[in-house]
C-alpha cells in the first residue's frame, strides 16, 4: 500500500509518499519521496493555486499513491487565515480528485496518537517517531514534509488497524 | 469586454456572464448566460471540489470571457465557514487561472456600490438593479447567479471607470 500525505500550508505545502510493505509476518514503512510546493509571493493567488495543483497533480502521477492523506483543519485558527488555507486545501483535494484517488481526512489527535501512541505529543516527537518508523537517520525537512510523512503513516496504521479488525470478525 | 462573475458558496455557487456593448457613444450592457453549481450533500468533499471545477470550466470554455471577476471574502464569517467557503473559491479561481484568465477580486462594499451607487445597498436593491441594468424584466434568480452578475457588472462598470481616466490622462 503506497499513501501520499499532504499538509496544507498557505505559503508551503508539504508532501509525502510511504510505502507499506508486509512480508505476511511483519509489516515496514519506508518513504518514497518528500518534498514542498513554495508558494512564490510575486504571484497572484491564482497563479499560486495553480502551481499547488500542478506540483501535486505532477507528483501523484509520478508516484502513483492507493490513497492520499489530509489532516483535518483545526479551527483554532482566525477566519481569514482559514479562507486562505481552505483556497490551497480545496485545489489539493481537487487534485487528488481528478485522478480518481480516495482521500482520507485525519483529526491532528489521530495523527499524533497514531504516530507516537499520544495525542497531545509534541511537534518534536512527531517528527522523531516518523523519521524512526521510516528508517531515516535524521528527522525529514522541512517540517511540513515531515508532517506530511505523518499524516501518511497515520493512514497506512489506520487501515492497518481496520484490516486487523475485519480479520477478527 | 465580456465578464464573467462568480458567486462562490459551500452549497450553491452562482454565475454569470455580462457583455458591455460600445457603440462609441453609450454602452449597454447584456446578460449572456446565469446559473449556478448546487452541491450534491452525497457526494465527498473532493467529489464536489470537482463539481465546481468542472461545471465552472466548462462555462468559462463555453463563453470564453475576457475576464473573470469575484467577490473579496468578507471575514464575518466563522473560521469554519471560512475553510468550506476557501476551499470552493480555491478551485473556482483555479479554473479561471488553468484557462489563463485575468481575475479580479472585488470589496462586497464596491460591488454593491458599483451596481447601485450605495455600498451600504440591501441585497434586493442590488438585485433590482442588476435587472435595470441588464435590461431583464424580472430580478435574475436564483439570488446566487444575480449576485454573480453583480460582480460582473462591477468589474465592467470598474474597467470602464479605469479607461475613462487613461483617456483624459
Amino acid at each position: 500500500m503506497r499513501v501520499f500525505g499532504i499538509d496544507c500550508g498557505t505559503e508551503v505545502t508539504g508532501y509525502g509518499v510511504v510505502d507499506s510493505l508486509d512480508d505476511g509476518r511483519e509489516s515496514r514503512l519506508a518513504a518514497k519521496a518528500m518534498g514542498v510546493v513554495r508558494l512564490s509571493k510575486s504571484k497572484t493567488l491564482p497563479e499560486r493555486l495553480d502551481q499547488v495543483f500542478d506540483e501535486l497533480t505532477a507528483e501523484l502521477e509520478r508516484w502513483k499513491p492507493d490513497a492520499v492523506a489530509v489532516e483535518e483543519v483545526f479551527y483554532s485558527v482566525n477566519a481569514k487565515s482559514a479562507l486562505k488555507l481552505g483556497q490551497v486545501r480545496g485545489v489539493a483535494l481537487l487534485a487528488a480528485a481528478r485522478l480518481g484517488l480516495p482521500v482520507a481526512e485525519y483529526a491532528p489527535l489521530k495523527i499524533k496518537s497514531s504516530v507516537v501512541g499520544y495525542g497531545l505529543a509534541k511537534k518534536e516527537q512527531v517528527q522523531f517517531m516518523v523519521a524512526r518508523l521510516l528508517g531515516l537517520d535524521e528527522v525529514p525537512r522541512p517540517a511540513d514534509a515531515a508532517d506530511a510523512l505523518a499524516i501518511a503513516i497515520c493512514h497506512i496504521h489506520t487501515a492497518q488497524t481496520l484490516s486487523l479488525q475485519g480479520t477478527a470478525r
